[in-house]
């Protein structure tokens, strides 16, 4: 694949934000973009977003769906700085914001002071915190929220491309002389019988399509296994570990895991990579997070801010 | 005066965001901490003012009083986060907010929903537009708002010490045998009658108290000479310049200024040392502001995040 195509499938999570609740020199509160193919999806916005999302050049009006996990205010004191930003810079957009009911009434005095200047168009969704749920769908990508486990209500949210029907063959289309009117079934996996009577096989005509790829967000939470089903597979895996094993009890007590929760949670799912983050402000080097989750889950990264994680397209 | 007397007496301004409303990769919203003899006032609270109080190494528990100008996103957006870091903290303490009457209302769903872990008492003075009132006062320190020009209600702050009476010179204690009953009235200015009948002068027998220092906070507002009475010889004063001489126009229109503006205020005033901040995104580079400043008062600086101003004692 050359860069031309890269660039066109990017499947990229950008950490703008992955300390915990107390602020810390060199971490911000949550928040991430994830661009899934040109989408800009926003995801948790911590105080400080908008000077992240300036830093790492990622333009405001990309961003039109915000999905909000939980309302503590590490994960949603910067999306009122972010709407006035929006507006400010006169973006006439619908913007959508997943999150918890509550969230439009804590927010809706200050929208309303700035009413007359308003121009976006927010479009509230309300998350269930009950079962899984699809959120968000348009032919490429679909988004679903989950319950985790925390001390309010909260969503882990998971991304995935949607499955693209396999490609068929150049070469197959002339030496066959496909007809177009055959084109539909043969995507959908049927064989091909020719004029004479000849039966092709589908995998001969077809290259498969590239593997879906997904990304699940899981913060703020505790030790939580009814999520391995959900998560199960992921390419990409972001959990938080507020707190290393040493603190457990402390963990289990405010709804937050440990690095080797947060490990274990991965390696139980299969997923393929993991980022840890949302670290606590009592430790400055989360090198040792990243060491502790590797006796677990080797591919474990601790999250920094203003790094990009990409997943590559399997085509 | 040593070193140790220095640390004693601080009266020191530190910038912890001169941007203004759209955010910037290098500079904060408005936010400033003024400490005055150990009293550190918060001026303004842009959003990442509790990130950037992390990074100067100011203790959140030092903070008990702040002053919100008025209510454009930039100068309060970081209050609520603030807050809710000092309940995190577990203070316990009274924290006085003197802001428009507005703010109360635009924060407290937000108060409400942390309302069981509020810790703090958060009291809230509403400031009058109108004139200049005295808000606060202690022994040492007195503060006054005023109003400034702009497009919504906003105050002006001047922070003064008060001024302390003479020190009666030790050596004329001895040597006139000055009674404790006489104390009170040398410091207040009077002279001295001897046994013998002598007069002493009072200029003998007392040294003058250092000048009192004052700060005055004007952002945002247009120019507007009526200030300048209120701010005449501060030591220090910080006027908003959000654009150069070239925006003029667009400065009028929006009720900002430009740094020709604020640096004719501050001759006019006779003020000692001028700071300008609160730049437009637009623009990458102060120094342009601060040049053009300067044609008119020498003394500017363009504010910089995280650096101090220091007014010594003239003691």
């Amino acid at each position: 694949m050359n860069n031309k195509n890269k660039s066109q499938t990017p499947f990229e999570l950008t950490i703008l934000g992955s300390s915990s609740a107390l602020p810390t020199s060199d971490r911000y509160p949550t928040a991430q973009v994830l661009n899934i193919l040109g989408r800009f999806f926003l995801i948790d916005c911590g105080e400080g977003t908008q000077i992240q999302l300036r830093r790492q050049k990622i333009g405001f009006g990309k961003i039109k769906h915000i999905f909000i996990s939980h309302l503590h205010g590490d994960h949603y004191f910067g999306l009122i700085g972010l709407i006035s930003t929006f507006n400010l810079l006169g973006l006439k957009t619908d913007i959508h914001i997943y999150s918890p009911s509550e969230l439009k009434d804590l927010i809706q005095p200050q929208l309303n002071f700035i009413k007359g200047e308003m121009k976006v168009n927010l479009i509230f969704h309300p998350l269930n915190f009950k079962k899984l749920q699809k959120i968000y769908s348009d032919k490429r990508v679909e988004v679903f929220s989950f319950p985790v486990k925390h001390s309010i209500p909260t969503s882990g949210f998971l991304f995935k491309e949607i499955q693209k029907q396999p490609n068929i063959k150049k070469e197959a289309i002339q030496k066959y002389n496909i007809p177009i009117a055959k084109i539909k079934d043969i995507k959908a996996g049927a064989d091909l019988t020719t004029e004479s009577g000849k039966i092709i096989q589908n995998k001969t005509l077809t290259t498969p399509p590239p593997k879906p790829r997904s990304y699940a967000f899981c913060t703020d939470t505790a030790y939580h296994e009814p999520i391995i089903d959900i998560i199960k597979g992921v390419d990409l895996l972001y959990h938080e570990s507020t707190f290393p094993e040493e603190m457990k009890d402390f963990a289990k007590k405010t709804l937050h895991s440990t690095a080797t929760d947060a490990a274990k949670i991965a390696k139980l799912a299969g997923v393929k990579k993991l980022i840890i983050g949302h670290f606590s402000a009592r430790y400055n080097d989360a090198s040792l997070f990243e060491k502790e989750a590797r006796t677990i889950f080797e591919n474990t990264d601790a999250a920094e801010d203003g790094r990009t994680y990409k997943v590559k397209s399997s085509s």
